[in-house]
Parts: C-alpha cells; structure tokens; sequence
C-alpha cells in the first residue's frame, strides 16, 4: 500500500505544478510533486520548459508550469492518441502531428509499418532539443527517415501546407497562449481541408471533469465539418481532471466500428481498450445534449 | 476554460489535502485546494473529521486529511458502487453497507424499491453526525425505515452477525489504521458466510495508477473463496490516482452479463455505463497474470 520511495533523502524541495493556474489562483485542484532533481530549467520563446525527476513517476517534462508527460504513465495517454485512429483507418501513409515535440506521439506511429511519411510540426524547437537530450525513449523517433520536423504554428502549416495527410494528430499543450489556434472553426475547417476523403482528424481535448464546456465545444465545431465526430476518454493520474478525452472527427469511417487487428507492441491499447475508450453513448447524449 | 470562480474574495487561505500522506511525504502527488470556509472541524475517536467548502466542489468532507467527496461529483461514485451490484443481482432485498457514514450509498440502495431492510454499520458515529449536520443531500437516508445503523468496526459486524444478505457494500478509507481490517481474508471470508447462496459483495479498492498491489492483492483473495471475481473502475478527480476501481465478488450471477433495464432515476450510471465500466480482459490479465 506504500508509495515507492525514492532510495536516498536527495529531496531538494517541492514544486508546486499548479495545473491552469499560472494566471488564475482558484483553479480547482492544485497537484504538486515531490522531485528529487531538477534536471533542466529553461525558458524558450514559447514556454518555460522544465525536466524534473520524480522518485515516483521518473522524469516530468513541464512546460509552463503543467505536466505534459511523466515517464511511468507516459504511454497511456500516447498510445491512446495514436492508436485509436490508426486502427481506425485501414492503411495510413501520410501522417501529421501538431505539436508533439516530446517525440512520444511520434514513436507510437512509427510503430505502424504502413507510415510511410510523418510531418511533426512544432512550434518550440526546445522542445524536440530537451527531450532528445533528456527523454530519450519518447525521442526516439526523430531520427527515423520517414520523419520530417517542420519548426513552425501548427495551424499555419495546416493552412498552407499542399499536401494531403490519412491522419492528422494535434497533440497540443492545453488550449490557452499559443496553443488556442488549434481550436477554432478556422482551424478545423483548414484540417478538413488537407484530409484525404477518407481522412480522420484527433486531438487531445482535456478532462470531462473540469473542461466538459470545452470538450462540448470542440465536439460541435467539429461536427459541423465532419460526418463522424466522436469521443473516447482514458484516465490519466497527472492531468488535472484525469478524466481525458480525445475528440476525433471522420471522413468514411466509423470510430466505433470494431478496430482492425493490432499488430505492433502495446503496453496498455488493445482492441478491447480501444472499444471500451469511446464514451457511452447514454453519457455522450447527456453531454452533448 | 476558465474554471468558475467564486462569487466574492472570501478565500481565507489554502488547506492542503494530502492524500495518504499523513504519515508518508513522499505520496506521488499532492492535491491541495481552495476553500472559502471551514464549516466543521472535529476529532472523533477514529478520525479527525473536516467539511470545507471549496468554490468549485461544494462542500468537501475530509477525513484525515483525506478527501472523502465533494457535492460536486459523490454521485459518479455512489452511484457506481451501489447500481452495478444492484442491477447483476435480480432482487437484492437485504443489504449491508460497511461505513458509507456519510450517507451516500445508503442514498443511491434506497431508490431500489426491492429493498426491504438496509444495515449501515458505521464504526465513527460522529462521521454520521457530521453529515447530517451539513451534508443534507447525501444523509436523507438516515430517516427512512427501512434503514438500521449499527455504531460498530464493520469486521466485527460480519462475524457476529447472524443474519443474511443478498449484498455487502465496503464503502470504507483507504485500507490504512481501522479500516485494514475490511481487506483481510478473514473478512472476505466472513462476508461469504453471511451472504445468501446468490449474494454479492462489492467493495471500493483504491486506484489502478497508484495502487495497483493492493488491488490485485483483494482480486486474488476474493477468488478464493467466490466463484465470480471482477474489477470495474470510474475516473474520480478528488481521489488520488483517480482511476478508482470497485472489486466485485458473486456467488452465482456472473458481473459481465447485461444488467437488468435500470428504472430508477440516476446522473451517471446507465446500462451502457455499467457494461462499460469493466476492465478490459486485456488489461485484467495484464494486471492479474
């Protein structure tokens, strides 16, 4: 029933991670970590990037002051993004992610033998720098030759951008600052654009618990769009609210269709994980009115 | 986005709740919250015994420190624990409950009109107090006549009791100080004894992120002596690890099959939640081997 602990008393201090909290002091839960060494500080032109090490999770990277991954649990929330709709699909070849920057997204479709191309666009070029140098089994990826990183605004890539993508992932940091352009009409409007016919779109869209506006939100600008538009949820202990949705828009295929059959190491998506994520269908109509 | 705020500046200052840390300061994560008031501050026998009022969650009972509920969201909770049981078992007509000194299982058992009688056994009277005095909407039960409430160690009840029931609800803490004895295997087989040759038992057994020992370790238990043993989960944003799980044990009806048509009226809890909340068999074997 004890936590792990850590081997030695190296404990420095504590950092408050206040998760939404950087401009407002009464958000609801405030999570903080016990770390045993900072192992980077350092402030970009976009975020304050942090890489901290936790006797109990391993390393965090922290931007802004939120948890976007930690080494234990990283993979959840990873291989959920990624395989959902790559399961989904019958044969995706072309691929972007927006944001991502930590390379864990990249490193689960890569997994996927059919990809063949894989545009990462990411706007903080720190990002990708830290976690090569201090996250190498998220990194992993950047070297892969069907791998092309574009420094730049997500939602300007997607607007200009010629080509055309089977899967576009928008792993983006929480919609405030810069990250708000993934969220718009504009924005959905310009990645339906750039799908193929068969096309499927997902993005992280935060917690049922805290953010169910948002989520409703992102669920009906996609609707106007998408004929298929759909909503699947995984727990995640470091994300405040925890109870975390990806929303995902479709072209031709039906989300909750029965997957195809899963072919590549996982530690927690499986085909039944993946029928079990999409939210049930009497809470959807709750939600969604 | 923005999380709601409360209507005034009455904050009076930060309480931090430190789950499962009152002896440990090494917990994986720290949740703390803001509160407007103290409503109650108490030490009983068994617990020092807090409600706070927080301006997002509502009231707040806390007991060691430790997050109970919120008014907010109790209901994903009770509901989960008491419904799923309730709906597998065809007329469940004697009930026990094993703490829930709150009221909020007994609350969500008596929608049930095939409830003939109900014992709470609650070992700190004050708890059921303290509810009544300000926690209205869970403790509304306690009047009804149906319902006998036994001042007593729930371990201690079930092996002296001389009467049978069709379900056990373990609506306790955390498995630490008083309430280990709700997790031995001297319990579990007491709790088969006084269970009628249909009867089911279910219990709340912490978090799959942070305590996933401990659950496996009452999975395990449970099999020696049920036929039946299986793990159903909910994502709970106050309690630490928050990928909460439910281990249910049955003597005869299996917990996967469909539910019978739910006729009361609930917020959470739907045939299509109740069949979505068990753990994937991937991961149960994952988690069990």
């Amino acid at each position: 029933m004890r936590f792990p602990r850590a081997q030695n008393d190296r404990y420095l201090r504590v950092i408050d991670v206040l998760l939404f909290r950087e401009k407002d002091p009464f958000a609801p839960i405030n999570y903080s970590y016990q770390i045993e060494e900072i192992l980077c500080k350092r402030k970009s032109k976009y975020n304050e990037i942090m890489v901290l090490k936790s006797p109990h999770f391993g390393k965090m990277l922290i931007l802004d002051n939120v948890v976007q991954l930690t080494e234990l649990d990283e993979y959840f929330y990873h291989e959920m993004l990624v395989h959902v709709p790559l399961h989904i699909h019958p044969s995706s070849r072309h691929i972007v992610i927006i944001g991502g920057g930590d390379g864990g997204a990249l490193r689960e479709v890569l997994k996927h033998e059919e990809v063949e191309r894989v545009v990462l666009v990411e706007i903080d070029r720190e990002v990708i720098e830290v976690s090569k140098s201090f996250l190498p089994t998220l990194s992993s990826g950047f070297g892969d030759p069907r791998v092309e990183v574009r420094m730049m605004d997500g939602a300007d890539f997607i607007k200009t951008t010629g080509e055309e993508f089977d899967v576009i992932f928008v792993d983006s940091t929480d919609p405030v600052g810069y990250a708000k352009s993934l969220f718009t009409n504009q924005f959905f409007t310009d990645a339906f654009s750039v799908l193929k016919p068969d096309g499927i779109f997902v993005a992280q869209t935060e917690s049922l618990h805290f953010h169910r506006d948002f989520v409703c939100n992102v669920q009906h600008k996609l609707a106007q769009k998408f004929k298929l538009v759909d909503l699947y949820t995984i727990s995640i202990a470091t994300y405040a609210g925890n109870w975390w949705t990806f929303s995902i828009a479709s072209k031709e295929y039906n989300p909750r269709k029965k997957p195809r059959k899963c072919k590549i190491p996982t530690k927690y998506y499986a085909e039944d994980v993946h029928i079990n994520a999409f939210l049930p269908q009497s809470l959807k109509e709750k939600l969604l009115g």
